[in-house]
């Protein structure tokens, strides 16, 4: 490859990210990444305990009720974690599914022979918390509960409070994969009835990729002794090993947590998770109202949309191919999120990470110019509406 | 925790690490990560394809016959990767065993309930070819043989070249752990007989931490379907994802893979493995010709001794306190290896890294301080040896 290339482009500017991450950052976060701390230094561990604290408090929580647990690797190796090392093998695990990634969970379950049964539920509708409770009911057996926040395979939102209600009065464990939705979407743990939450480093926080963190119910995860399947996943160690001396298991990505530490200031400086939810919420509707004015249809109904990704149909046009689309959209220096949802004809773009309604204005003039330069004529309103 | 104080601190010079890593790595490869790219990206993905090209050029190969698969996590994912992926319920492995990174390998086997026998070596000693060779005549059963190149307890080095011959004569699979010597010492894998070699990114090669990497003989690896048993570290899938349209399953460190790959660069500069090693074994010789002349004296014999990480023994002095001699030498800005070798009362320094000679004689400068801030007095001789 032509290393001139990487270096020169580095001296530019980076294409804008409109997808589920790893997603656009601020400068400041990147920066804090130039320096190297040995990963046992009394500076790197305070700000580990720090980074844990700030986390518990994003999810609500004010006592010693929950922990904060980084793990490294991606979002899907907390959500590995979590089951692999909670679910006992007497347990039977329910994961509600209305996407790729609730079904992505259930796989690992039974990757790891835990019984594993679903709620199937079309991807364009919310798990419905009677649906869970009925279910609950009908199979004593189910111990384990498990459901997406924001299912990103369309951006759907299901109904955590309620689900965990249910979930609760049933007496059952509560997992919840918030990887696209924690530090956007208000979430308050114990209101929810949640025993583990997941979510990664580099979605609304906006971190970089490097590792997914577990928020758990501590009367819960110290009921799990014996029961990990993976040492490097093994989220009852990890959790003794950060409390025992402030230290990880095993190396840690001391450059990705700087980052992140750094993304929670921010965060903090935004106003929070409301602050930052306001952002998000601007840029989605600028989005839907831009795409709207050019012709395309949302795939789900507005009271099911979060403003995390949005799902479009395609349009109904022969000259439309998609990965042409993407590729010129990428070419002028956006991209999108590739591929399409998984049961519909449907193409998705984010608007989460560090961009702003301005940012989403200059997509959405690409996107019409993209159209234009593929002769895509859509039945479009008049002009499309101020921000 | 007090924000001001990190900031200030990144504004001021970082600690020297003179530990098995995370290490002290240029300004050029943390540079590297002040992007944000697409894990789709096109630009993302031949920058992959080159870094799994160069790390296969390191290992010696030429052909096709082997790849190279990064694996999100640390050195510990990568390992337990190649241990869950490859060897079947049918399988029974031996690992030779002289300190705790090979009893980890051993703990991880077990974990996944795989027959697991141990081949176990003073921490002082090899392990010796030989006695691969009578434990494979006698039992026939070993599926799976697994030796560290480099056991960083004490900094050891074992023949993996001839373990390997013995190892292939006798028709079993090789895994080498290579955590702390890939990239500093030549390691050829065809004429070593490796099947699966683990490394990561944050030792030799100098990049920062956030994956490990696994170098696979294409022939074995193919023929381990259906035998990984975590979804996260299934070393087969990770393969196909990558070849199959050159993305990672699940989201990668997109910034840390951006820093190894200005790291593979800088190493190539540097004259490759043989420039690295030979800037290590100066940093090893400086340090302990200058430590030798304060009165400290080796753990392991020099043939024994790899130029990786060095074992000393305690001083012989009621004065000398290890936990009081490290915490000094920290506020001095030397960070040395935290804790003990696991059998003998000595401590460890490392000589890998961004680090040169020159820095190896600012720490002895500030040990010979510090033991005399301390009032340890040792049995030196005249006068430290010159550069």
């Amino acid at each position: 490859m032509d290393n001139r290339r990487i270096s020169a482009a580095a001296g530019g500017k980076d294409k804008i990210l409109f997808t589920p991450g790893p997603l656009t950052t601020s400068r400041t976060v990147k920066q804090a990444m130039l320096r190297d701390l040995g990963s046992r230094d009394l500076e790197f561990m305070e700000m580990v305990k720090d980074l844990r604290g700030r986390l518990l408090r994003l999810g609500g929580v004010t006592g010693r009720t929950y922990a904060a647990i980084p793990m490294q690797g991606s979002g899907t190796f907390g959500l590995e974690a979590v089951v692999s090392s909670t679910v006992p093998t007497a347990g039977r695990l329910l994961v509600a599914v209305n996407g790729a990634y609730g079904r992505r969970i259930a796989r690992i379950a039974r990757l790891h022979r835990i019984d594993t049964v679903t709620l199937d539920v079309p991807e364009n509708r919310p798990v419905d918390p009677a649906g869970v409770a009925r279910r609950l009911r009908e199979d004593a057996a189910i111990t384990h509960v498990c459901v997406c926040h924001c299912e990103t395979t369309s951006g759907i939102m299901n109904p955590v409070r309620e689900i965990g209600a249910e979930v609760r009065s049933a007496a059952r464990v509560f997992f919840v994969d918030a990887m696209s939705s924690f530090g956007a979407i208000p979430v308050d743990l114990e209101a929810c009835g949640i025993d583990y939450l997941v979510s990664s480093s580099n979605k609304c926080i906006e971190g970089v990729p490097g590792f997914s963190f577990v928020l758990a119910r501590l009367a819960r995860l110290l009921e799990t002794e014996g029961t990990a399947r993976v040492l490097s996943l093994d989220l009852l160690d990890q959790y003794r090993g950060l409390e025992a001396n402030g230290q990880f298991r095993f190396t840690p990505p001391t450059h990705a947590l700087l980052a992140f530490h750094q993304a929670l200031i921010e965060l903090d400086r935004e106003g929070g998770v409301p602050g930052r939810a306001q952002r998000y919420r601007e840029n989605h509707q600028t989005l839907v109202a831009g795409m709207r004015a050019m012709g395309f249809r949302e795939y789900l109904r507005p009271e099911d949309q979060g403003p995390i990704i949005t799902s479009f149909h395609f349009p109904d046009h022969p000259n439309f191919d998609f990965e042409e689309f993407y590729r010129r959209l990428s070419d002028s220096h956006y991209v999108i999120y590739p591929g399409k949802v998984g049961e519909a004809d449907c193409f998705r773009i984010g608007s989460i990470g560090r961009i702003f309604p301005s940012d989403v204005r200059g997509l959405l003039a690409a996107i019409r110019r993209v159209l234009n330069d593929m002769r895509v004529e859509l039945a479009t309103e008049e002009r499309e509406p101020g921000p």
